[in-house]
């Protein structure tokens, strides 16, 4: 059996994005899964599956509680940081597939950190683990720092430079700016980017993904049950996860400049029948701009070490040979680890992208990278 | 699509059960794996799909570094307290119905608490938020404390005593006797159960589980690669997941005497296409002797309320209508949240049970029960 065109996202749904909302991480993401719930036209009741993305949002027995769900038959959780939202459509589909569930929520809610908590605290998430051990000691204590050899390498290696990540800043951003949601409101330009303070070296501040309150939330049904309701069908045509050798520690990787979503991504084009080519946009988890660029190469839209001269030549704009992150990413819409990505694309497939709509956008991707490089690759297509 | 007999558990592992081990849970959870994987005929680097048991074990990222695996296709966690390792039975096999993967590894690791950690902790997690407002103003700060009242509620309504608790308590003992891996290694009578120290009414000392060291992993596995490997094939015939109503509070439950399993079992029983007539063999979650009884009423051997007229008339020893928690259980072998009780559930169909080997056995079924009362059930057969 394989899952393509097994499950579809029939709803989606967010809460307004901002810092400081002084609403937990549970209530965020409850109002994000009943507008994900209203937008597919079901009542909360008709969830019978849960998969709450790790951190601090709801749970299933929130879920259940809240909702007053009497018979919910699957829960489970994916616990790959920034890959997770992606991971757990695979795991939606499954479930609805092996007919354990009809409709399956996947529901994310995050509140501000205070100062500080996230950087020094990495190494007590257990992905993080071993990170204690090789990169902790050399002062690497945040995401910045432990991802930034990672660009460096690729720089030294295939002559990537920092005009390429301000590129993808700046795009992005152009994007954000078509998107009442996003929190970033001010443009920039290549010169702010390479302005902006040294975080980690190569990593400045525009090439970094901010901290916020929100919540978002899907809702993944069987195929048949999508045809009956609210919205346009939005198939999950090929799904896999990817995790990278060595995923305890990325400096003692044998090459640095691989995700795990290369290994996710033959498997999932295989599935949907369907190449590089065919993908009318691409909703690529940016957690910093490096990360969009190492993962177009990762997905084969041109070679490795080429995702440089990919974005100059062929372009990640709108009007670009790959749109990329036509929300604003987690650069500048908010970082919602990549569920607002999923949002994204299912609204670019129905034709809801608002003033950032991709013309014809029938098929396309959403990415997503979380810890020390797991992915996950989702292909959709419109039917 | 329905999801009997679409998966089998091929290997089954485990550690020594000790007490200050010295040993991590992540060391001995990777030990029960390597054994589970030997178990089957199989190598490290087969395992395609990981599951780990919440808690302070090792995760996916862990199983991929230690063992090698280059090309992990499916990871997920499913965070039930002890109904996790059979909550797991379900998503391994929808994973590997959907095609996802071939033999996933399902694999949990305990290490001793600091004394008074779990009970003054038991609010941090997550499914016990709700705790904090409910429960622990009153006083209720650890599992023996949230489920006396269950078991007092049962007293109550349907006339059941300390003397049917004591019942579990000491055939499960006698179970524990016989098996060389059991940490309690003394006879114990109906009098040594009523001599015992109490520790949150109705439950003593001889009622509740106890806490050890040590790590148990299960392989699930395709059923066409079952047949190949090298034990006899264990199918996995009937498989749910139940949450309770108001999964967040006990005390503010309608109904206090029906856990998450009643809602699983006629699901699963229909799966199977059995009934509890069919059960040679049921282990069955115990974390405290209630909790047995008050599963074998969800179950469906008798109606609500009769559980001890069960234990005391039918029996739930080797010789009796329906032997329970052949192994020792958490009562009596060690506290491995019921991983064990998958472990020895396999072991009984095979016809490897030893000296606690069931007659015959070809059709039995594990339960796991967590938190608040989230359930599960798998029925397995020879075949």
């Amino acid at each position: 059996m394989s899952l393509r065109d097994r499950a579809a996202v029939t709803g989606v749904g967010e809460t307004a994005y901002t810092r400081g909302s002084g609403r937990s991480a549970v209530a965020l993401s409850l109002e994000a899964s009943l507008a994900a719930i209203a937008d597919a036209g079901l009542s909360p009741r008709d969830i019978d599956g849960v998969i709450p993305v790790t951190g601090r949002g709801a749970i299933a027995e929130d879920v259940i509680a809240n909702f007053g769900i009497s018979d919910l038959r699957f829960s489970a959780q994916v616990p790959m940081g920034g890959a997770s939202p992606v991971a757990a459509l695979q795991c939606a589909a499954a479930a609805i597939a092996a007919g354990i569930c009809r409709h399956v929520l996947v529901l994310l809610g995050r509140d501000a950190f205070p100062g500080g908590r996230v950087a020094t605290g990495v190494h007590k998430i257990p992905a993080f683990r071993t990170v204690g051990e090789f990169e902790l000691p050399l002062g690497a204590v945040s995401p910045a720092q432990l991802y930034a050899p990672m660009a460096r390498r690729h720089m030294e290696l295939y002559g990537t430079t920092i005009r390429d990540f301000a590129e993808i800043a700046v795009t992005t951003r152009q994007h954000a700016l078509l998107n009442e949601r996003s929190i970033m409101r001010k443009p920039i330009t290549i010169e702010d980017h390479h302005a902006s303070r040294m975080i980690s070296d190569p990593f400045r501040l525009l090439d970094c993904s901010q901290e916020n309150d929100g919540g978002a939330a899907v809702v993944v049904s069987h195929p048949d049950a999508a045809r009956e309701l609210a919205r346009p069908r939005v198939l999950i045509s090929g799904v896999a996860e990817g995790h990278p050798d060595s995923p305890a520690s990325i400096t003692q990787r044998a090459d640095m400049t691989c995700l795990g979503v290369a290994k996710a991504a033959p498997r999932a084009f295989a599935m949907a029948g369907l190449q590089p080519a065919d993908i009318d946009v691409a909703e690529i988890y940016d957690c910093f701009t490096y990360i969009v660029l190492c993962q177009i190469e990762d997905l084969g839209f041109c070679a490795k070490g080429e995702g440089g001269r990919f974005i100059r030549e062929k372009g990640i704009g709108l009007d670009g040979a790959l749109p990329v992150n036509t929300h604003g990413g987690l650069l500048s819409q908010a970082h919602m680890a990549g569920m607002n990505h999923v949002v994204e694309l299912v609204r670019q497939l129905r034709g809801e992208g608002g003033c950032a709509q991709v013309k014809n956008a029938e098929i396309g991707l959403v990415t997503g990278y979380g810890d020390m490089g797991d992915g996950a690759l989702a292909i959709m297509r419109r039917g």
